[in-house]
């Protein structure tokens, strides 16, 4: 069977099954490991705080096109999408290792560009470049590993979800998808909006302090929108064997994309890469969340005891199920195959 | 300017010094790293111990041909490279991140393959896998990150060799770069040879066990032969100010490889991937590591004063200087652009 035909979810349940036939409760790293395959981040026990680590790897001409990107973007974006998994652990990020495999003819330039454009989200969140590797190839590979810890005694994790708790989400979602969209010509805007969908795209800020903020507040669960609303829904649902109901009118459409996009909903529900954190908790805790952070948090709907096939469940304002066509977010991300397993 | 013709340790440069620029002494993570770029691992102080990390690369038909390894063999070198760099640093290494960026059309099969060759050494050395990444791409990139941990108070270092030290080396050297003159069919032997060739290739043990002992006895300088003897005995001393006199004879090439490779001296000296431990001390401590050590340990030369340009230089048994062709070995290996950074 081909890779294609087993899908990205099959393959990970494949490798966690192998790997599975390591863990040995005898063995230190075993028996000190919170959390392994399946998270956004991996977990483990340290002296006196929890260690997190996560990797994450952008392909060219998979997750980039170096016609649209530029190199300083594609710095930021490489370094934002795994403190982003920091951040849905409600952790600290503190070291970055950096990957790259390039082609021999690549301009020395573009090597420079690339670490420019990481060195102010490094900064703006204390993290120290401690290392990587060099190899030739022949297209561009980055893989950045970052490695973090806990400030609380506690981690956000997918799988400890409650039928009952209200799920909400930070910021707006669907830019990301937009300016996709809009990087692949499909739609021409003014400049002003252009660049904010440009911005939202590729140099997104994770939401690292929102994430230690669910901690201290008394959120248990999180997961960052890397793989869109619906899929990532779907994949702390299934983590922690339960389902969700939301209210599709209560999405946070970006507004840019409301007024500029037909297909607005779609962006926002399936769309991915807008890395706001999507948590679940009971009223009262999110309640305080509202609160506690600095932008907004909306509540999108609820988790309820567990309901197969579909876990995620769509409703319109009257309470109405809205079927989502074929094979929903699965269909809509077909052709890429990328799952982050930690 | 290309990246061929700045080269791999000009692009190191240029990276560490650009990443220099964010180096704030008012930022935990830069305060507590104790060695960043430039060495085999990255190492900063945690709460009681000293955490180290490293990452490693290996590109389908830069670093391997799918045509003449096993994937279970891939498996076996893509995590014993990392757990080298680990063992060069003395440390124990704990967690397994594998990012796999793979072409759609590959054979489910090959991926359990390869998360099967993992298994045996990440069980003889406690590494728990605890997460990764997966991506398509058009061709095989493996990069896998391992994380440990220093048992004692001190690590192995690049920068800490000292003038007047003897320079040793475990195992025998020239049975990878041998290995690999036989995969590419330069060369036909019999079937008990070609395997422990493939084998010296492709399933390298990493010496975990012997760099802890290292640090116990009071080593403090050591690197990993994975560039080849001389490229590596040129990073340590470029790392420290110093250089290097090798008496080549003294060198320990490995029996097969001297028994049926004219070039064994070339192999040995230059090859690389033999992931054996380099290290330098006073007499009287590498006389403690051939006791402590199960393994040969052999003294091939002494360090000195800085030399420039060269700083190592290769003897005979009488000490007259034995000429490096052009180049040397960055010409030996200028097909590759690959250099580990942490």
């Amino acid at each position: 069977m081909k890779l294609s035909e087993l899908g990205e979810f099959g393959l990970i349940d494949l490798i966690h099954n192998i790997t599975d036939k390591l863990k040995n409760p005898q063995q230190t790293s075993w028996q000190q490991l919170l959390v392994g395959i399946g998270d956004d981040a991996a977990a483990w026990q340290s002296d006196n705080h929890i260690q997190l680590a996560t990797t994450d790897t952008l392909v060219q001409d998979v997750h980039f096109d170096l016609n649209t990107v530029t190199w300083e973007e594609l710095g930021w974006k490489a370094l934002a999408v795994n403190l982003s998994d920091i951040a849905a652990m409600g952790g600290v990020p503190q070291y970055a290792l950096i990957s790259l495999a390039l082609p021999r003819e690549l301009e020395v330039e573009n090597v420079s560009q690339f670490i420019n454009g990481i060195l102010p989200l490094a900064e703006e969140f204390g993290v120290a470049i401690a290392g990587g590797n060099l190899a030739t190839a022949p297209s561009v590979v980055i893989t950045i590993t970052v490695i973090g810890c806990s400030k609380s005694k506690t981690i956000l994790k997918r799988s400890t979800v409650m039928s009952g708790e209200q799920i909400a989400v930070t910021g707006h979602l669907g830019l990301s998808a937009a300016g996709l969209e809009m990087l692949q010509g499909k739609i021409s805007l003014a400049p002003e909006t252009s660049t904010i969908l440009r911005h939202g795209h590729l140099q997104p800020m994770p939401k690292v302090k929102e994430g230690q903020i669910l901690v201290e507040q008394g959120v248990k669960s999180a997961i960052d929108i890397s793989d869109g609303l619906v899929a990532d829904l779907d994949h702390i649902c299934k983590s922690s064997k339960v389902s969700a109901k939301v209210k599709v009118e209560q999405v946070p459409v970006h507004p840019l994309v409301k007024a500029n996009f037909p297909n607005y909903e779609q962006l926002a529900l399936y769309g991915g890469e807008d890395y706001e954190l999507l948590f679940t908790a009971n009223k009262r805790v999110i309640e305080q969340v509202k609160h506690a952070l600095n932008c907004p948090v909306t509540v999108i709907g609820d988790i309820t005891e567990e309901t197969l096939p579909n876990r995620v469940t769509l409703v319109d304002s009257k309470g109405n199920v809205i079927p989502y066509e074929g094979r929903g977010w699965e269909h809509f991300r077909n052709e890429i195959l990328e799952v982050k397993f930690a």
